[in-house]
C-alpha cells in the first residue's frame, strides 16, 4: 500500500491500494474514535460501492446513518448542506463521531464543510472515488458549498483524518468524467513533473502511480502554504481561464475540460514555448481533452474579472517557461488580455 | 490603552479603552487590507453607536454596508447568516475586505461565523458592546449559529483580526444584561484570579481594570488550548449545570443567571467548601444574579444529559477546591448526581 503523510496543521495520511474499499472500516478505526459515522455518498456511488463500504463499517460495529444526495454540482448548495447538519444534529453525533464522504468533488466538499462547521468541527475520511477528486479535491482540505451567487463561496479550509484512495473505483467512471481527472494530472506534469509528463506522454505508468505522484505533489505544495495565499498559487496553473471558460459555457464545459483549454492557452502565449505548447495538446487530445473553445478575448475577459480570486487589481497568474517549472507571476489585471490574445492566436 | 496580544494560530490584539468607538477606522487601518467592510450590527446597538462607528469608518474611506439583525437570539439563526454571506457575494466582497461585529454575542458569533466560511475566511474585527462579550464570547475564537436542532451546533473556530472594547458603552447597558456578564467575571476570580475575586467583593476596581483582568486570563486559557481539548474546559466552571438550568427553563433564564446558579451549585458540593460557596453567594448576589433555580435533581440531570458535551461515557466537570485553583475532574456522567444532590440540598 501507498502511504503518504500530509503535513498540514493537523498531520494525516492518504492511502492508496486497489480492494481498499473492502478494509474502509480497518483503515478508519485507526484514526477515529466514533460510536456514530454518516456515509455521505451520491446516487450515481450508492448503488456501485455503498454497500461493500457501508457493510465493512456496520460489521466493525459502527452505527451508520447513510445520506444519498442526487449525483451532480447542484447537490452542492446551502440546503443539502443544512440538512446533513440537521441530520447529524437528530442523530446525537457528539464531537468524536464522524463524516466518511464516498464519491466525487461534490460529496468531498459538502462533507467536508459539514464535518469542518458541525459543533465546530468534527473528523471525516474522504473516499474518493474519480480521478479528480483522487488527485485533486480529496487532497489539501479546501471545503465549500455553492451559492445562488456563485460556487464554492462558502467553505472552510479543514483537513480530513484520512484518505482512502482504491484506484479499482476508476474502473467504472465514463471516459469523459475520466478525462476530467487527466487534465489535473496534466497539470501536476507541467508545474512540477516531468517524469510524470513524459510517463503520460508514453502510456507507462498504472493509475495507482499516476495517483501516488499526483497526490505527493499536491500535498507537499499544499503543506507548504495551506491556506492558500503563496506557492499553492501554483496548483491554478490553467484555472483563471478555465474558470472564464466555464463561467463563459454556462458550466456546460466541465472542468478538467476548461482547464484543459486554459493549460493550452497559457502554454501558446509563453515566450518560445511552441514546443511545449505542442507536446501539451498532443497530450492533452491523447486523453480526450479539448485545446480550444469557441469563446473571444473579450468575452473570457470579462468572465475572469468577475473572478474571486483577483485581488484589488492584481493577478496572480501561473506560466511554465519549462516543463516542470510552473511559476506564479503577478501581473496587473488588464495583462491578462494580452495572454488571451496571444494562446488564442496561434 | 491597554493591549493584550492572544497567541492563537493567528495572533491578533485585544485593545481596551474609554472612547476607542470614536477610533474604530484608526485601529482597523493599522490590520486589514479592505476596501469594503460590512458592518455587522443589531437593532438595540445601531441607533446608540451604529452612526460614530459607521462615521469613523466612511471618513477613512472604506466602503461600508450596514446589515442590521434584530437584537436577541433569535436573530443567530441559519437564515440570517445565509443572507449575509448572500450579501457579501452580491456586494462583491473579496478575500482581503472584512466584516465588523459591533455588538453583544450574538453579533459576534454570526459575524464571526460568516467571516470564517465566506471565501473559507475573511477577515473581522469584534466590537463587543455588552460585558458578556467583552469578557467571553468576543475573545478566544468561538463563533456559531444555532440550530433548529440547538444552540450553538454549526460554527467554527475563527480568531478575530482584532478586537476593540469601549467600556463607555457598558453605561448604556440595563442592570440584567451587565448582570449576566458580572458572572462570567465571577467566574474568572474562582477558577484563576483571588486578586480579582476579592476586588469585586469590595467593588474597588473600574470596568476598565475587570475586563483587562478577564480578557487576560481568557486569552492565556485560550492560547493554550484554541480547539478545546484541554484546559479550556476550566472557562465551562458552572456551564454543565447552568446550561442545564437555561434547558429546563425554556431560556427563560439568562445565560449569566443560570451560570451564577451552576457555580453556586458546584460550590456548594464541594467538600469543606462551605466558606468559600457562603462568599460566592455574596457577591453573586451582590452583582445582581441568583443562587438557585426551582427545578429539580432530576430534571437537571435530565437536560445535562442531552448536552453535547458529554463524551461518550465520561462528564468533565470543574471544581473549585481553593479560590482561584479550577481543576478539571473527569468523572462518569452519574456522578453529576451527587454534584447536584449535595449541591442543591444545603
Amino acid at each position: 500500500m501507498e502511504r503518504i503523510k500530509v503535513g498540514t496543521s493537523r498531520t494525516y495520511e492518504i492511502h492508496i491500494e486497489e480492494g481498499l474499499l473492502g478494509r474502509v472500516a480497518e483503515e478508519c478505526s485507526a484514526v477515529l474514535k466514533s460510536e456514530k459515522l454518516l456515509l455521505l455518498t451520491d446516487s450515481n456511488v450508492k448503488p456501485l460501492y455503498g454497500d461493500v463500504v457501508c457493510r465493512s463499517l456496520t460489521d466493525a460495529g459502527y452505527r451508520v446513518t447513510e445520506y444519498v444526495i442526487p449525483a451532480g454540482e447542484d447537490s452542492k448548495n446551502t440546503e443539502q448542506y443544512l440538512n446533513i447538519v440537521s441530520t447529524l444534529a437528530k442523530e446525537g453525533f457528539s464531537r468524536s463521531d464522524a463524516i466518511i464522504a464516498l464519491g466525487g468533488g461534490v460529496v468531498g466538499d459538502l462533507a467536508g464543510f459539514c464535518a469542518s462547521s458541525y459543533l465546530r468541527g468534527i473528523p471525516f475520511v474522504q473516499i474518493p472515488t474519480t480521478l479528480l477528486a483522487c488527485v485533486d479535491s480529496s487532497v489539501g482540505g479546501k471545503t465549500a458549498v455553492n451559492l445562488p451567487e456563485g460556487k464554492n463561496l462558502l467553505g472552510a479550509f479543514y483537513q480530513p483524518s484520512l484518505v482512502l484512495i482504491d484506484p479499482l473505483t476508476l474502473k467504472t467512471l465514463n471516459p469523459a468524467v475520466y478525462a476530467d481527472g487527466m487534465a489535473e494530472v496534466i497539470k501536476y506534469g507541467m508545474i512540477r513533473d516531468p517524469e510524470l509528463f513524459t510517463a503520460l506522454e508514453n502510456h507507462v505508468w498504472t493509475d495507482t502511480q499516476i495517483i501516488t505522484r499526483c497526490v505527493s505533489i499536491k500535498s507537499q505544495v499544499v503543506a507548504e502554504d495551506e491556506f492558500d495565499n503563496g506557492c499553492r498559487l501554483l496548483l491554478n496553473y490553467g484555472h483563471t481561464i478555465g474558470h472564464a471558460v466555464e463561467k463563459c459555457s454556462r458550466f456546460e464545459v466541465s472542468h478538467g475540460s476548461a482547464v484543459a483549454i486554459g493549460m493550452s492557452v497559457m502554454a501558446r502565449a509563453e515566450e518560445d514555448g511552441a514546443d511545449l505548447a505542442d507536446r501539451l495538446d498532443a497530450v492533452l487530445k491523447d486523453y480526450g481533452l479539448p485545446t480550444a473553445c469557441k469563446f473571444s478575448t473579450e468575452e473570457l475577459y470579462r468572465a475572469a474579472m468577475a473572478d474571486k480570486k483577483r485581488r484589488n487589481q492584481t493577478l496572480h497568474i501561473i506560466t511554465v517557461p519549462t516543463l516542470g517549472q510552473g511559476t506564479v507571476v503577478s501581473i496587473p489585471v488588464e495583462e491578462l488580455n494580452t495572454y488571451l490574445r496571444k494562446g488564442l492566436s496561434v
